[in-house]
């Protein structure tokens, strides 16, 4: 147990991409707990493009992150010290934490990991955390999304498109992927049984790329970029297609100065489209049976992920914007404690 | 009953806002009818910005008309010859016709109006025709809209704005319509009870415009218009909203050209909401339940409308391209034949 509390912590609303500028870098004391509360160590945090929206002034879809405190973040960790039954220590729990050694934490706030399933921990920050049910809930609710049909993925290496991708495979879809770049597109066909992948970088003309994949369009497009592909996409959408928004990636840095968006919008009314935003705390509620689901799919050897970890709390920054250059290999994380 | 049938030929694919040297006049003989079909004397076209869309090459929803070929419209008329029993002489029927005098029917092209409930002719074309069918099925099933929930309409003053927006005051909302110039805004808020207008003409910011009226957001936005119009109202919706997308006017005369879409679709990720577009045809076969709620509404006066009837086959053309400049009150119909 470390005997300081290391933290970063918001001092600036960033411009564009953070900067370690926009960061205070503190070492407090290990906090104490008071009744109800449980000390967290934690062991690693999710780097989610969503906290980059946290750090705006509007927040987006959360407050904002008050100035002078410490990054909010997807965070799994143990429990050091407990004055709370429900959370003994020793528990695995996952939830809202920060960009520190340790957090505080109150009923609700964190949650146990059904870690009895015997995952690597990292598992919990990825398929079986928030995540895989952004995958699973996006695809399955808010895309509606029924066996075979032809699905396409933008983002397809990240961690939720890659999930997403593999999910349309088990339920027997045309599954293509737009990732950039030819390793991660090889890793999406190769290793994850994609049927196509569209390395958008090497591609002029991506709705042309989509229509040679899907010339009987496509029935749901998954989003997690925004930006040219999503105007591509809907240039190829079929009859009621359904386009579930799980991330615009693309726009998160571009808050002062967003990028045009798709000019062909009327696609939705002649095809009678829909495009529907998803926020996974919709279904945290009742996540556990997607992760049931996902669990089986993973033992099975039918749900494969890759997890990008890197190390240390004092790189948080860098890691972080690796998110928005492209450069990391699956899902994005960074071990702060030793488990 | 003319002894000609005069009629307007799409002959070139318009660019931009149709010109009369796109079309062709002809005057040929009254067709003749075969066992199965039935002559119809066209009393009325409907305007509809949607047959902008049908001259085009890609057709948008339906098949494009053939150059060479009478142009596609919605039409009210009346049976004067039939070899159909199911389609007698002096049935008033309504349907997919043509600009001309004649059309000649085939089972199911037309449809019988309810003429027994006793409304002017005009009114099959408006409320009790694919105008109130697109009104009253866009709002209540493509938005979901619920009773008393915040309501935006564009395009207020046209046909299916201006029902939509008292739909919504029947149903116990604050409503507020976006038309432009004073005009129209005064009939909107004095004539049909819409809570407020905003004139677009005479508004530099929409988007706070929208906000002063609905500081808690919008819960459905009714678009008939698109542009600048969608990106206000994204700005301001609620959580969970939806958008019926019905039509988007601006862009019909644009389609080699189209603007910019809105800059904000990540709105509809962080407020949960959801656009879908709207083709009336997918619900025509059961419009007759929506009309009999709405034949209660008009009959109570609680749903009041408006048509601007122009006079003459020969003025089609002209009588369209009014669609585009705004400049016609309450919808647009031609009339063509004498009741």
């Amino acid at each position: 147990m470390a005997d300081q509390n290391r933290q970063w912590l918001l001092t600036s609303r960033p411009q564009g991409q953070p900067k370690t500028s926009d960061f205070e870098w503190r070492v407090d004391d290990v906090p104490s707990i008071e009744d109800g509360q449980y000390l967290v160590r934690v062991l690693y945090a999710a780097m989610d493009p969503a906290i980059r929206g946290w750090m705006d002034p509007s927040g987006n879809y959360m407050d904002p992150i008050p100035l002078g405190s410490p990054v909010r973040s997807v965070v799994l960790g143990r429990v050091v010290e407990s004055k709370n039954p429900d959370y003994p220590e020793g528990m695995i729990v996952s939830g809202l934490g920060a960009w520190s050694d340790y957090v505080v934490g109150f009923p609700g706030m964190l949650g146990p990991v059904p870690a009895e399933w015997g995952h690597d921990f990292t598992t919990y920050l990825h398929p079986l955390g928030a995540v895989g049910a952004t995958a699973y809930y996006g695809l399955f609710e808010v895309a509606e999304y029924k066996d075979g049909e032809n699905l396409l993925v933008s983002g397809a290496a990240g961690g939720v498109g890659s999930l997403v991708g593999q999910m349309g495979k088990i339920k027997g879809s045309k599954v293509v992927g737009i990732a950039g770049g030819p390793e991660k597109c090889a890793w999406l066909t190769d290793e994850l049984g994609f049927d196509a992948a569209i390395d958008y970088r090497a591609t002029e003309d991506l709705s042309a790329a989509i229509a040679e994949h899907f010339p009987d369009g496509v029935d749901v497009y998954f989003e997690n970029v925004g930006g040219p592909m999503l105007e591509a996409a809907i240039d190829n959408l079929g009859q009621k297609a359904r386009i579930a928004i799980c991330g615009m990636i693309s726009q998160y840095n571009e808050s002062d100065n967003p990028p045009p968006g798709p000019h062909n919008l009327w696609r939705l009314l002649v095809t009678r489209s829909r495009m529907e935003g998803l926020l996974v705390s919709d279904y945290m509620h009742r996540a556990m049976d997607g992760y049931a689901e996902m669990n089986e799919w993973i033992k099975s050897g039918q749900l494969k992920f890759s997890v990008d970890v890197r190390e240390g709390l004092e790189n948080a920054i860098d890691t972080f914007n690796l998110l928005f250059t492209g450069a990391h290999d699956g899902k994005l994380l960074l071990k702060i404690g030793d488990e």
